[in-house]
C-alpha cells in the first residue's frame, strides 16, 4: 500500500519564493507524508516568514496542514537576513489576502519534539533555511535524535560562498545550529550551493510550467518571473538558480542526484570563515563520513519531476 | 513588611560541595524567596548533579522546594566536567540515603520560562554553574528577558584562568551560553575567580562554623574537610577557595563587595582563549557596561554572613 | 630584439618532482630571462630542496644559473612537509651524483632584495612553493615592492583543499607569508589546485614526451613514471596531476588560461581554516581584485608547450 | 674585573618618553655593556622613533653608541601606533635640535645578526617595544639563537589589557613577532602591565630626581612632567605608570623583582584576543616554563636605582 511506502517528513522553511515552490511540491506528492510545516527566521524575520507560510499554504488549499512558528533568531550569532531578491514581502510582492490557516499555538521546537517522540515511524527532517529549529529541539530533548530518519538540507558550499567568500547563506545565518545538526549522528544529505546553482529557471522551464493551467503553476510562474528579474537586476544573470525545491525533488527521486559520502564540519571559530561547510573530499582528516554531499544532478530529470508534481494540482 | 522586601530568586546549580553550601544559605535567609532550584550539567554530568541537588535538599528538609533537571550538555561545545576535587559523588563521598524529594517532571528550561512568564515580580536568576539552562530559556522564549531582575553568577576571570590559562570553568564549560546571557540586556553581577579565590576556608573558619550544633553546620564541616584535603592533594594548598556561596552572600549583603561596572564579553572564536571573560577595565572598546564585576570583598564580613545564616538552621 | 621582449624572472622553488620539470622549462625558453633560482623549505626541509635544486640544474647543464638557499622554515607556524609522494629524496629516488653547481653564499632573501633593487627592469617573481622567501624580502626591504612586475604562484584553492579540507599545501605551509604576498599591492596570478589538478600526466603525455631523445625528456620520463606510481599508491588514481610547471607555461603563453580578477585573502585566524585562499567570486566583500585567479585552461595547449620546450634541449 | 662581570646588551627601543629614561639608565651603568641601540616602529612610526633615538642619545652625549633603524612595520598585522600620550613628537614636545649622532647604515635586523654571530659572549636582548626586530633576525638567521643569553622585555599582561581588553600594546602591535620570540627557546623575563602599572611617577619621585642637577635629571623631569599631565588628561589619573625603565632596573638589580616561571603563549588566532599573553599560572597546560614572569616588585628599591643611576651623569 502507498502509505507504508511513503516518507514521513517535517518540512522546516523560511519562505521565500523558492521555499514556496518546495512547499508546493512537498504537499502534493503521494510518496511524501507531510506531518507539519515549521517556520524559522532566515530569508527574513520570523513574523514575515510565518505569515508567508500561512499565505502560501492557504492559497494552495492545504487546510489540514499543521504550521508552527519557531525560533525568531539564531542560537548564538547576530541575526542576518537577505534583502531584496525575494521582494519586499519575500514572495515576489504578490498579494495573498488574509490566510485561511492559523498558526499552531505550539512553538515549532516543541512541535518537532512532540511529533518525533510520539511517531511510530522514523521521520525525515527537511530543512530549507537556517537549522535553528532542529538544533534547538535536539539540545532541548536529545531523545528525539534516534527518531530522525535522516536530514535533507539545502545549504553549504564546497566551492565559493554566496554571502561571504566562505559561506552559503543558510549555514552562515546560524552556524552553531548547523554544527549541532552535523554532529547529531543521524544521516544527512547536503544539497549545497555548488549544485543548486546549476538548477536554472530558464525560459524553457518557464514556458513548460507556464503551460500548466492550475493554481500551483500560476504561483510558480509569478514567483519565478519576479525572481528571475530580481536576479537579473542584482547579479546581471539572465536566469536564476533555484535552491530549495531540490530537497523535495531529492526525496521524490534521489536517483537523479550524484552524491559522495564525506565528513562535513562547520567553521565556528573565525569571522572570515564563519559558517563554511568543510567537505573532506580527499579524506585528509580520516574521519567517518557524516553526510552524503550532492556533487551532481540531472537537470532535465529535475525539472521533469517539478513539472509532473505541479500538474498534480489538477 | 518582610515579604515585600524579599528577593525572589531561581537558583541554578550543579552540586558540587560548594553548591551545597550555597543552597544551604539560599534556602534559609528570610530576605530570599527561593522559587525553584534548577539543575544543570557542570561540575559533573546531569544525573549526578540532579541526584545531589535532591540529596542535599532532602537532608536539609527543604521538602517544599521545586527542583527540576535541565540541560544535559552545553549548547555547542563538547562537554567537560571536573574530576576529583569534589569526590567521586561530587559531595565529598558522603552517604545521603534515598532522597525524600522528587524531581519536577518539567524540564528546567520550561520551568524557568513558566516561573518568569507567570511571576508578578521580577526574578533574580542566580547561576552557580554553566549558564546553559538560562541561555536556552532566553532563546526559546525571549519574552522572559524583561522579567529577569538581574543575573548574579559565579564565573569568569579577569586574571588567570583555572581550567585553561584563559578561562574559568563555569564559563569554559559553556561559552556560547555565557555569551547569550551576557548579551541579553539584563543587569549582571559577575563574581569571578579573582575574587572567589580570596574566600579561603581557613582553620579558623572551620572551627567557628564547626562550633554550631545543627544539621547544616555538620554538612558544611564534612564537605569542607574533604574539600580542603582534596585541594591540598591536587594543588598543594593548605586551604581551599570557596566559590559558589559568594553569589548568595552577595544577595544577602552586597555592601561587603566592591564592584565596578564594565563591559564584559565572552571569547567564542579561539580554541586557546575559548571562554575567556574580557572585562574592559580601561574602556578601550567604548561600550556600555553590561555587568557589575566584583573586584574586592570583605572576607570577614563574608564569613560572618555564612556563620549567621547557618545558625538559622537551629 | 628578443631580449627586450623577454620576461625577467626569479624562480622560487622547493624541488620536488614537479618543480624539476618547471625548472627545466624556465631555463630553456628564450622568452624568459631566468635571473636566479631561489630555494625554500616546502615539499621537504631546506637541505633537501637546496640539494635537489643543485642536482637538477647540474644535470641540465645550467652552470651559469645563480642558485641561493633561503628560509629554513615558515614565518610563524610550525613547519609541515610532504611525505612520500616525491620519493625519499623528493626526486623520484633518482641518483644525481655530486652537483657541479654550488650554492650562492648569499641568503636567498638577500639575493631577491639585491636583484630587485639593482634591476633596471621590473622582475616577475614565480613561486612554486611556500611564499616565505618573498614575504621575508618584502618585509625586510619594502623598497623592492615596486620593482616586482607581478607574482605568478602555484597555490591555493577555491574548492576542496588537499592538505586539509580548507587548504592547499603551498599556502598552508606558510599562510602568513601568503598573506604578506597577497597584500603587497603588486599584481598576482594565482594558479590553484582546482586548475592544476586538471593537468594530468596521462599515458599519452608520457609517450609523446618519452619520444623526445634528450636529457630533459629522459628526466621528465623518470620523474613522472615514479610520480604516477606514487599517486596511484597513495590516492588510487591512475594518472597524477602536475602542479608547478603551470606557472612557467602561463608565462610562456597566458592565452591558454582563463582567469577572473578576484579579491583573494588568506585565512590566518582559524586552526580549521588555516591557509584557505578565499576568492571572492561573487564580490560579497566589495573589495578591489588583487589577483587574477585561473579558472580554466586548455589542456592540449598546455602539454603542447611543455613538449615544444623540452624539445629545445636538443 | 668589572668588564668580565658586566652584561652585554642590545637595547631595542621605540622612543617614547619612557624609552628615553630607559636609554638614560642603560647607557650609564657600569654593569651594562650597551653594544647597540636598535630602533623599531611601535609607539610611533619608524622615522619618528629613529629620530627620537638619535635626539635622546645626542642630548646625553652618547656619541660612541651604534644606533640602527629596523623594521618599519609589524610582520603580519596592520600597523598600530599610540596617539597623544607621549606628545606630538613622542618626546613630550621637547625641542632637541639637530642630532650629533647618525644612524648606522646597517638595517637593525642585520646589525643584530652581525653582533650576535660575532660576539664571543652571550648577549642579553632588551626589548622595550614590539618584538619585530628580534623576531625577524631569528627567522632570517636562526644561528643567532644560541648566542642570546636571555631576552628581557617590557610587554604583555596577565590581567587587564591596555589597548584592548585582552592585550598590552607592545605585544598587540606585533603578536606574531612576540610568538616567534616566546617560542625561540631562550630564557625570557616578561615584565608586564600588571607590574609596570605599579611603578608610579609620584610627586615625591619627581621632587627627588628633580633635585639632581645634571642633563639627565633635567630630561627626566621634563619628560615626566609632560607624561604625568598627559595621563591625567587621558585617563584622569594623578600619576603615571612608568613602563620601559623597568627592564633596565631589572638588569641592574633583579633582586627587587619577584618572578614566577610560567609557560607563556601568545594568542594569534582571534581578533578579540589578539596579542594576549597567556601565562599559565596554574600549570593547566602541563608545559615547561618559557619565561620568568614578574609578579611583584619593590617600588622603593626601584626608584632608588633610577635615582642613583641618573646621578651618575655628574
Amino acid at each position: 500500500m502507498e502509505t507504508t511506502r511513503s516518507t514521513s517528513i517535517i518540512l522546516d522553511t523560511d519562505p521565500g519564493c523558492d521555499d514556496a515552490v518546495a512547499i508546493m511540491l512537498a504537499a502534493k506528492q503521494a510518496c511524501l507524508n507531510l506531518k507539519a510545516l515549521t517556520v524559522v527566521a532566515g530569508n527574513d524575520i520570523l513574523p514575515k516568514t510565518a505569515r508567508n507560510a500561512l499565505a502560501v499554504c492557504s492559497y494552495l488549499g492545504l487546510d489540514q496542514l499543521t504550521i508552527a512558528a519557531g525560533m525568531v533568531r539564531p542560537l548564538v550569532r547576530e541575526q542576518v537576513v537577505i534583502k531584496g531578491i525575494h521582494g519586499e514581502n519575500d514572495l515576489a510582492n504578490l498579494e495573498f489576502g488574509e490566510p485561511t490557516i492559523k498558526l499552531s499555538n505550539k512553538h515549532a521546537v516543541n512541535l518537532i519534539i512532540d511529533i518525533l517522540l510520539s511517531a511510530e515511524e522514523e521521520i525525515t527532517f527537511v530543512a530549507l533555511g537556517p537549522l535553528t529549529n532542529l538544533a534547538m529541539a535536539i539540545r532541548l530533548e536529545p531523545r528525539i535524535i534516534p527518531k530522525i530518519k535522516r536530514i535533507v538540507l539545502i545549504g553549504g558550499s564546497y566551492g565559493f560562498g554566496n554571502i561571504t567568500p566562505a559561506a552559503e547563506f543558510n549555514i552562515y545565518a546560524d552556524p552553531e545550529a548547523a554544527h549541532i545538526v552535523f554532529t547529531c549522528g543521524r544521516p544527512i544529505v547536503m544539497i549545497g550551493l555548488s549544485i543548486t546553482e546549476r538548477v536554472l529557471v530558464t525560459k524553457e522551464v518557464m514556458e513548460k510550467i507556464g503551460s500548466i493551467n492550475n493554481r500551483a503553476a500560476l504561483l510558480f510562474s509569478k514567483l519565478m518571473t519576479f525572481y528571475n528579474r530580481a536576479n537579473h537586476r542584482f547579479f546581471c544573470e539572465e536566469v536564476s538558480p533555484l535552491y530549495d525545491p531540490a530537497a523535495i525533488v531529492y526525496l521524490i527521486n534521489p536517483s537523479i542526484f550524484t552524491t559522495k559520502p564525506m565528513y562535513v564540519e562547520i567553521e565556528l571559530k573565525s569571522a572570515q570563515s564563519y559558517g563554511r561547510t568543510y567537505c573532506d573530499y580527499y579524506g585528509t582528516l580520516n574521519k567517518s563520513a557524516n553526510a552524503e554531499v550532492v556533487t551532481d544532478l540531472d537537470s532535465d530529470g529535475f525539472w521533469s519531476i517539478i513539472y509532473e508534481t505541479i500538474k498534480l494540482y489538477g
